[in-house]
């Protein structure tokens, strides 16, 4: 299997360094920079406007850009000629985009899968099994402590940022209460870090920036930090995150029994991961277009039959 | 919706007791005993015989026997005449049941769905996710401390045993073990307490023949206590269970990035658990069967958007 990199970022590197492990080979990294100063691993780099040229050549499109910046326009407008797999990762517009990838992939019988990463992706899929088996229960998610990308991105994307990172803190009271099945508002489950490096003048600005920006950071309990570059890479180039997701259920003829399952992921390299998530959609995709199913799916749409081989299934039933 | 439940033991009684859980009406208890000897909660018992009648009123069947004595017969039956879940445990003869109650569903247009509980069913399929996202990786599974019916029955079939139950419990070492990567000898992965009421004459000849028992208990560590009756019924005849499931990953280009996803579920019921877990599917089969996909599947055959609601999935996701 050939896939393309739409994007060569954290995520899109990443997406070529996991490839091998899922015998995919990376045909091309697509890029809206100078590809002459883009240097990867083995995969040659083009131009975002080639694109077109190797629609025979590449099974499935990795979207690796941003959600907030690229992926609402490059998805559909990639799924025009290829399959592709997102991480779309607002939740909230998730369907929106859905939708306008389906309209774009249907029109020329491609497949894409929006939205699969580690959150958005396999943690909504346990949340989802969780919510269907435990109709009563209480299913809540805890996200770190680790880096976002997208709440990180969103940072680098105001004016004045050089670089910045953010790390999501859950709440551990909040973690235990979710144990024994009470759920609090989501604002005071997780606070929110930021380090940044910006010039001085500008950070009264992008702190009030940060602060106001919907769905992301406006109503959580968000620190921004303002440290020098040198600090930055000395300290906050890696990227582990943790997320763990506890559903609690009350059963019986008096709701004596408790069940409670939980799921988690720690991850040494959250791009890694999210890759990963991207690669086995990726092959899902190859596969439900194989069948005819075109259009957009998210991960509740995809049977796990699709992410492994009839034998591996053989083996984990 | 409405269910028939298919065998009125410790499975079928909790499906009842969970039903209203999912809103789901249990219009008919089936049982090859008098009827007017099986106690439900509120359904009406018939004899096993009269289910044909039923065919109008009944969405989907849950098949609430033993995997060795009823399920492999019961279900292929059954699936002619109704939508039928059951929770066929056999790990190695999944595929071979699917196919015969396959066959079976589609001659009437009717869809089953096979082999779920929570082990196979919940388990298999965290298992294919993981093995899905991290293909190079290592898939553990721990059961316990929690009661195996295979494991106390196999005890009861002895001479001279009046009662017997099972607790598999994991080694914490190879717990450990699997958290950093390494799969152990499955031998060495549980060890087994076995709690057995019997004449002290006959203990010894009980031990030796316990601990002799292929693929049960030979080759494990195994601890059998004799306890009297009082104390037998005292402490162990509730049914709680655990499972585990642990994945391990190393990625990066140097293999220097660490990935570890863990699933789990601590039930005080396991009945009403893997109850749970068959109505999440009997709905699921429902909408299967109102699309037109006829025939029988396993967990991995059914995306996770069967079931939720739309209206969960938007939550979820």
């Amino acid at each position: 299997m050939k896939i393309g990199i739409y994007g060569y970022g954290n995520l899109g590197r990443a997406a070529e360094i996991v490839s091998g492990d899922f015998g995919i080979t990376v045909s091309a990294v697509f890029t809206r920079r100078d590809p002459d100063s883009v240097r990867t691993l083995r995969a040659p780099v083009y131009r975002r406007e080639c694109v077109r040229a190797f629609s025979e050549e590449i099974d499935c499109m990795l979207m690796c850009g941003g959600s907030y910046t690229d992926l609402r326009c490059d998805t559909p407008d990639v799924a025009r000629l290829f399959n592709t797999v997102d991480s779309f990762d607002i939740h909230s517009d998730i369907e929106k985009h859905r939708e306008q990838v389906d309209c774009a992939a249907k029109e020329t019988e491609h497949t894409s899968v929006v939205a699969v990463g580690w959150d958005p992706g396999l943690l909504s899929v346990f949340r989802a099994y969780f919510s269907g088996i435990m109709p009563r229960g209480e299913v809540n998610t805890f996200w770190g402590r680790g880096v976002s990308q997208g709440h990180s991105e969103v940072i680098r994307s105001i004016k004045g940022v050089k670089r910045a990172v953010e790390y999501t803190v859950p709440q551990s009271e909040a973690v235990m209460l979710a144990r024994v099945g009470r759920t609090v508002d989501k604002y005071v489950r997780h606070k929110r870090e930021c380090y940044v490096v910006a010039e001085e003048c500008e950070q009264e600005r992008i702190v009030r920036e940060i602060k106001s920006i919907p769905e992301y950071y406006e109503g959580y309990e968000t620190d921004v930090h303002f440290i020098d570059e040198e600090e930055f890479i000395k300290n906050h180039l890696y990227m582990p995150h943790k997320g763990e997701c506890i559903a609690f259920n009350m059963s019986g003829v008096y709701r004596e029994h408790i069940s409670r399952a939980e799921m988690s992921v720690a991850l040494d390299s959250n791009p890694e991961f999210t890759a990963s998530v991207m690669l086995a959609y990726a092959k899902a995709c190859v596969g439900l277009n194989a069948e005819g199913c075109f259009g957009a799916f998210t991960a509740f749409d995809v049977a796990p039959r699709y992410l492994v081989s009839d034998a591996v299934a053989q083996k984990v039933i």
